[in-house]
């Protein structure tokens, strides 16, 4: 097997091509994000998030009467059980959210009664469930911490508008609740990125959907993926004011230290989405009063960019992290539960690949990752290390 | 990008070498399973599962005074808290036994005061936390759905004796414990297999130990991965006995469907684990007497070997999943804790590797696991989709 295909080492699998996919194509030189044959900013301009995730789900975009029934199951399946509301009750207040979120998928996958069909309609079924699960979820883990008893979702409202109404107990208006639509539907998929590879590998190996998208919880939380958009929050109220950007970039680049929001496993230009988020964060900074933070990404945006070309002779580009911080910041969300409302969207991504995994026609055949690696610890020698009796050891 | 390097594409990186590692070497075509330089017939012979776990962790066996150290941490960290017993009594009693394991590790994040510590110190701290718990987790959920109350971890014994205590309620005898024991060391690591490989791809995004783990047990719930275990054992039930084997194997091979436990994606050899446990699925089952289920194993597996032989020209061999099923019946332990039982072993391998990404000096720069794909699925023409607007779709 050694001759096949040796990577670089230890280089993350950058650059390799592993499987194809019917879902997203990112094409990183021209700054394009295609999901399902449409460009991002049409789809941001003129697609709700429940029309993505059907487009996703189902490889087309839903006609009326599709649309329909689809947000009206989504609708059905929005309560999460009491039993859930209990173990939830269980937790410290002080539990990282995303942790939370992540055994929540396991514990839901209890409840659902498709957990060992391993048919196709079943994989939907759950998919379904769970992206019309999360937000409940998330929003009643908010509510139990702050003492609050957790809302009922209201079946009256969309997606975006009642994942809003149950975290904050007030419906929210019609730009703001069209502004956390569009960062759903930014935010729903970006090919092989790292917890959608975490998801399909779990899918692999035939494991149900819980699992594969529990796994891809835990994969976003992490501060070089989904984490990033927390820490970008927690670097501007770290600086603090306007006039205070400048230093702190000079001091970052100084310390060999990134810049948050700033940098793209696959981009070479600026993110598209970037340029749909930066317009709305502006526009919500505005609306509570308080342009700050958003003054202070575009000064980031713009010192940071300038001064790595600079120092390093290449550009940084904005990656989507950068603006989706101020803004949800300006929309009254905790910062963490900023990484759990990347989750909320790209579930619908996560499930869709799930599905393409176990049953897409390019692999019939199922087949796990398993990757090889290299051996370079020790053999005591030629052969293998002599095993000491435990008395002999020093 | 695309140049780089392309292995061919949905075949799940067989082959495909991506990283080094020092903590095992598999060499599938000699059939040799090695940890940190030793092989696992001489740490099965001669060690313990508390000297392999910190082989793992350390990089080398434990002297006496380390050991005995290691012993008394592990033992004093295997106590669950009442929070999440709490958590575990809201589960209904039908719960996947490997759901409940993905959920009770994403709880206990919540729990450990090293959660958002990043250092070397922190990771092995976390890592040491989860091995002690394991057993304890998943003896209190086995007791819970049965209406018994959850014991406590004995501290005066050894982690494989503890472990069947806190199950069945009554300290096992020496023979039984070394057996027990015998089998978390074959299962605690296998380099980059599928659960392995999703802890570190999660614990390159820099998640957490909790986060990475969690994925880990995802994966290993997969019928592909741990999941094979139990479905020795079902298929071992469903054939019934002995005389019903051969013509069990033709059917299968008639439809072509594959027999658990025979196959594995990395060994052209019968798998080193599967000899040892081979005579202890014997002995266990003489100490029952009831010995049919390891004569089926035999039965099965000669049969199946010989029957694969001659259809297809080429050899298959067992695996480790193929006579650990028919020893830990014999043990006692109910099926659908085969691969729990997996993961209590394999969460010393998983939590090296989690370090290992974290802090390898071969990977020093944080690098996330983050594959290209290709994507085959629709452009509507030479460009992008043109988006209809909802009500012009048909």
């Amino acid at each position: 097997m050694e001759d096949e295909c040796k990577p670089m080492l230890n280089t993350g699998l950058r650059g390799v091509v592993i499987a194809d996919t019917r879902i997203s194509d990112v094409q990183g030189a021209a700054g394009k994000l295609i999901y399902r044959g449409y460009l991002i900013q049409d789809l941001a301009n003129n697609a709700t998030f429940e029309e993505v995730a059907f487009l996703l789900l189902f490889e087309k975009l839903p006609n009326p009467s599709e649309l329909k029934a689809f947000k009206n199951q989504l609708a059905a399946e929005r309560d999460i059980p009491q039993e859930l509301i209990a173990a939830l009750k269980t937790r410290p207040k002080d539990a990282l959210v995303m942790d939370v979120l992540q055994a929540g998928v396991s514990l839901l996958a209890n409840h659902d009664p498709d957990i060992t069909d391993q048919s196709q309609e079943a994989a939907v079924r759950m998919a379904i469930r769970l992206i019309a699960q999360f937000p409940t979820l998330l929003a009643a883990w908010d509510r139990i911490r702050n003492d609050k008893k957790p809302l009922k979702p209201s079946p009256k409202l969309d997606h975006a508008a009642n994942f809003l109404y149950m975290l904050k107990g007030e419906e929210p208006d019609e730009e703001e609740s069209h502004f956390m639509d569009v960062c759903l539907v930014l935010h729903a998929e970006h090919s092989f990125n790292a917890s959608t590879f975490a998801a399909r590998e779990v899918a692999s190996t035939r494991a149900h959907m819980y699992a594969s998208v529990g796994a891809a919880v835990g994969s976003l939380s992490g501060e070089l993926h989904g984490g990033a958009n927390m820490r970008v929050m927690e670097m501007l109220k770290k600086i603090g004011s306007v006039d205070k950007v400048e230093a702190y970039v000079n001091e970052q680049f100084d310390a060999g230290r990134v810049i948050f929001g700033l940098g793209h496993a696959v981009y070479d230009t600026d993110d598209p989405r970037a340029h749909i988020l930066s317009p709305m964060s502006k526009r919500m900074g505005e609306r509570i009063g308080e342009t700050k933070w958003y003054e202070m990404s575009q000064l980031l945006e713009n010192t940071g960019k300038d001064e790595f070309h600079k120092r390093k002779g290449k550009d940084i580009y904005v990656n989507v992290d950068f603006y989706s911080a101020s803004l949800y910041y300006a929309m009254g969300i905790p910062i963490d539960l900023f990484t759990p409302v990347f989750a909320i969207s790209r579930v619908s991504g996560w499930t869709a690949h799930v599905i393409e995994e176990y049953f897409a026609g390019a692999a019939p055949k199922p087949m796990l990752y398993r990757p090889e690696s290299e051996y370079v610890g020790d053999y005591c020698g030629p052969d293998v290390c002599e095993l000491e009796p435990l008395e002999d050891r020093g």
